[in-house]
Formats: structure tokens, C-alpha cells, sequence
């Protein structure tokens, strides 16, 4: 493609900035083709998820290319890491204002670049069209599974529930604007490549995506079962623990976020107590922190105990989007 | 789900609306799961297409969702039968602006169903989401080839080039807003069953989503010749016929639409001229008008000879989105 001084068109943008990011993957026929080709690899499911994300809903107005790209990718991978898969192709629509600036344009095509990198895909096709109000994105992903995929809906009443990670650091961002809490919003790291590993060992799984409270409440329906969640053993950053100590009332200041916040985009999932073992030794492997926060009960909902063995009350909170 | 007075969330219409479009295919999981999985069967390939349809950009403002679903539908299906696939899932992404109403969703639920039941297809996931200036979806259509999908690439001198229906009809009603013409423009019918039957017969086959000329200068830049049409050999339609007999000079005021135009989402392919009887028959039993337009040649480009004998010139005309 020639790139003269006029501003290109959307078939020399996808040329410029997205052919290349196919790396040749024959399928994609240089993003030239009217549609795409994939040959799944015998014996293997392909999992498919598609999430879209758009300036000033599902990130602030001024989120930049980098920012809405990055979080597009992790939102989608984090759901291929729900069912155990590996990521493999993906494809793009953009739909645009048409203002984006050429500095935007590689922006997202770097960035673009270093999630695909990260994960192990490459570009497969996808469309460009200009004309909306905010730059909205929506990506499909494709992942690869040898084996049953994860699901929500086996947990039964005596195993352990485990959460990767910590917890809160997205909400917290939101409610404080802090930037210790940015990197937890903005870059979330899904467990990808640790949750291909729970396939055989874990009974059910889900990313929390909406709120730790509501997706346990997820699991517990899909599963016909209570998830009973010990508060006092919930995983929390160094930030998050200096936050909570610094809060007069950490039940009304502190809690909520934590367990009604979404955008963590890490794993909740149960196993049998016998797989403990097996599964800190795969946590290790992958530099994951993993941690014991309760049990799965017969009975349905979620129930949250603090350290006096109350329940308490759940809530939503956060980036509330219509 | 429980339907209240209330307006209902996206999770209540995703459940209400779109779970049934799955019509109970399991790798769907009700739409209820963070991915969808799908069984490729052996020795198939899946392919794929991704396209956006933005009410006020790709459709009039006031377009229905019948009309938004339809169309997005229709192109998306005509990239599969450029390639000679077979419908078989789609994903579904909806960036609404959240004032859609209860008649709303109901068509948009109805007339997916219709789609689907047309082309044979079952919903596989998806998203929606609020907040957009104007309606926008966007589908991603997965068909199954079960040979060597049919590309833009081969096209051979001495071929024949073939056209399925009518051309400019679509592009007629853009530039007349007649109501003859409007079936074309928001229902086109892609000749994909027609299309399937090309596979090991076409050596080249786009479908003409930009305009005559410049999909078939798509083929001849793939295949590295030239195409070569007789501009009196197009099949038109008795509205378009009506059309150009009106027209004092229909150099100026009938062709360029015809060549220029584009939305028919019709097949343009070539094929040795010894397949001429096996695609008579092919189109016979599919019930598909067919003609032959012209020959492959050596060279390169697109050369629209009129019944003098003149090469004509080609423009670009219709609806043209930013």
C-alpha cells in the first residue's frame, strides 16, 4: 500500500496496520478475501467467545488505543481461560468515529502486536466501518481445547473453592482513581496458560468478570449448590491491604468493593480437596498465586462469613454500564 | 426469565430474545456461558465471516430492525457463498443505544429466526451492549467446506465469467428510491446453495458487494489477468429494463449504476467453458438465473466493452459509507 500524504482509506488502514498482524496465517488470505479459513486441528473443540468494548462505556471517554485494546484482549482471553482453552486466532471489528488520528492507528496496531504475542494468536479477519459516536471494538476469539472444556455447572458440595490472583484492585481503581490500582484496571492478566492446566482437575469455573459475589452466584446455579466464601481468606494486594487499613469502616468502605466489584479477570473455580496438591504444584509452575477462599455446600446461593462467622451482605458496585 | 413491567435488562434479553435463536445447540450453552464451543466435523473446514451493519451508515436512519437484521444477515451469507461454504453457526454483537423498544427487540428476534431458519444456521454467542448513537451489529458467520474453498485467485485466460440474477437493481433503488427496487436493496438473496455446487467447477468467485467493476478488478488483480465484460450480455432485471428504456441517454444515466453500483450480493465466477452444461444444470436445479458476461484474458484490470464494440469507462456510484 502506498502511503501518500492523504489520509488512507479503510482498505489501505486494514493493509497498513492489520494485514500484517495475520503473520501470514494462510487463512486469512492477507485480510484481501471476503471471509477467512481455519482447520481446526483433529481432536480439538474450538472455543469461541466475543466481547466488545467501547470509549466512555466500558472505558473512560479518554481511554487511548493502547487502553482499549489491551482491555479488549484480556476480557476475551479471560473468558477462553474459563473453559480451559488455549487461545489460537481472533478476529476484529472496529467501528469508528473516523477522527482516529495516525498516531492512534499504530498505537492500536502495536498494541495489537503485543497482545497477540503475549497470547499465542494471530489475526484472522474481521471489518472496519466509520461513523460512530465513540471508537467501539468488538473482538471474537479462538481458542483450542483437547479435552472437555471447564464450565460452571459441576461444582459439588464438598470441594474447595480456589481463586488465582487478587482481588478488588479493578473496583478499587474506580472508586479511588489511585494509580496503584490502575494496572489491575487497565492490564488485567487472566490466568490463560494456568487454567488450561485445571482441565480434569476442576469441577466448574468462571472469570470474574461481573463481581466475585455474582459470579460465585453463577456457579452456584449452573451447579445446583451454596458457595460458601470466607472473607478473611480472600487474596488482596499490598495496595488493597493499605487501602482497607486506612478505612474507619472497612464493612462499609472496604468489603463492598471487594466483593461486588467486577473486572478482576481472575479465576473462581472448585476441585476436589485431594487435587490440592496437584494444583499448588501447577500454580507454582505458572508463577500464579492461588488460594483457598471456601467450600462448596449443598443448598443454593452464595454466602460470603466474615472472621466472627457472620454472613454478610452482598452488593454490586462499580462501573456501572447501561 | 420473568417478564415484568419493567424494561428488561440485557441479561433478561439476551435470555428472552436471543437463548432461543440456539435452538438447544449445546456448544451454546444457553447463552448463559463466557464461551461458546463448536465440534468442527472431520475433514471439514470451517470458514469465516465478520460484517457490521450501522443503521444511518450501511442503512437509511429510520432502517427497521427487519431491515438491519436482514441485510446483515444476507452479507455476511454472501461472503460464505463466495467461498462456497455452508452456513452452519453465527455469533451475534449488538451495540444498541438502549432506547430500542419491546417491538423492537421482537422483530430482531423474529427475523433472526426466519434468517436462520432460511440459511440453516443456529446462534452460537455473542454480546450486546448500550449506549451507541445509532443502532450497529455485527455478525460473525461460520460455514463448514468440506473441499478446497472457492477464492478470487485462479481465474485462467480462456475462461468463461459467469454472473448469478441480476445486477443494479440495489444500486437502482439508491439512486430512485423506487419501490420495485427496494426488495434488492434491503433483502438480497445470495445464490449461497447455488454456490456449493461451484466448488471443484469455478476457478475464481467473489460476490459483488462493492459493484461490478470493482469486485471483478478484485478477481483480475487476484489472478493476475484481465476481465473482460460485454456490457449487453448483463442480466437485468424487468424493472431495471423498464428503468432503462426511460432514460434518454443511458450511458450516462443507467449504466454507471449498473457497473458502479453495489449491494446486488450476487456471485461473479469463472470457469473453464467446458463446464458450461454441468453449471446450466447446477443453476437449473437451484433455481438460479445464470449468464455468461465475458472472458478471461491475459493482462490485468477490468474492460466493459459496450455492443459497438467500445471499451467503456468505469466508475463508482451508491451509497457510499465513510
Amino acid at each position: 500500500v502506498a502511503i501518500t500524504g492523504k489520509p488512507m482509506d479503510e482498505h489501505q488502514r486494514i493493509a497498513h496496520y492489520l494485514a500484517p498482524l495475520t503473520q501470514g496465517e494462510a487463512g486469512a488470505y492477507g485480510l484481501q478475501n471476503d471471509a477467512a479459513a481455519m482447520h481446526v486441528p483433529p481432536h480439538h473443540q474450538l472455543i469461541i467467545t466475543s466481547d466488545g468494548i467501547t470509549a466512555g462505556i466500558h472505558l473512560p471517554d479518554a481511554a487511548t488505543a493502547e487502553q482499549l485494546v489491551r482491555k479488549l484482549v484480556r476480557r476475551n482471553i479471560s473468558d477462553l481461560a474459563a473453559m480451559g482453552a488455549q487461545p489460537w486466532r481472533y478476529s476484529l471489528n472496529l467501528h469508528l468515529t473516523g477522527d482516529e488520528s495516525p498516531d492512534w492507528w499504530d498505537q492500536l496496531a502495536a498494541t495489537l502486536a503485543n497482545e497477540q504475542a503475549r497470547y499465542g494468536m494471530v489475526l484472522l479477519g474481521g471489518d472496519c466501518s466509520s461513523g460512530a459516536r465513540a471508537a467501539h471494538m468488538s473482538m471474537t476469539c479462538y481458542g483450542l481445547c483437547n479435552a472437555a472444556p471447564l464450565l460452571r455447572s459441576n461444582a459439588q458440595p464438598g470441594e474447595r473453592l480456589y481463586l488465582t490472583g487478587t482481588i478488588g484492585d479493578a473496583a478499587l481503581y474506580l472508586h479511588t482513581q489511585a494509580s496503584a490500582f490502575a494496572h489491575a484496571y487497565y492490564a488485567p492478566e487472566p490466568p490463560v496458560h494456568f487454567a488450561q492446566s485445571l482441565r480434569g482437575i476442576a469441577s466448574s469455573c468462571i472469570d470474574i468478570s461481573d463481581g466475585l459475589g455474582a459470579d460465585a452466584a453463577h456457579i452456584a446455579q449452573a451447579s445446583n449448590c451454596r458457595i460458601s466464601i470466607a472473607q478473611d481468606a480472600l487474596p488482596l494486594s499490598a495496595s488493597a491491604q493499605t487501602y482497607r487499613n486506612a478505612q474507619p469502616n472497612e464493612n462499609a468502605d472496604f468489603w463492598p468493593h471487594i466483593l461486588g466489584g467486577g473486572d478482576d479477570y481472575q479465576l473462581l473455580f472448585s476441585a476436589a480437596a485431594t487435587h490440592a496438591d496437584t494444583l499448588a504444584a501447577h500454580a507454582a509452575r505458572h508463577g500464579i498465586r492461588l488460594t483457598d477462599i471456601g467450600v462448596v455446600e449443598a443448598g443454593n446461593g452464595v454466602r460470603v462469613v466474615n472472621a466472627a462467622g457472620d454472613a454478610i451482605p452482598l452488593t454490586r458496585t462499580g462501573y456501572r454500564h447501561a
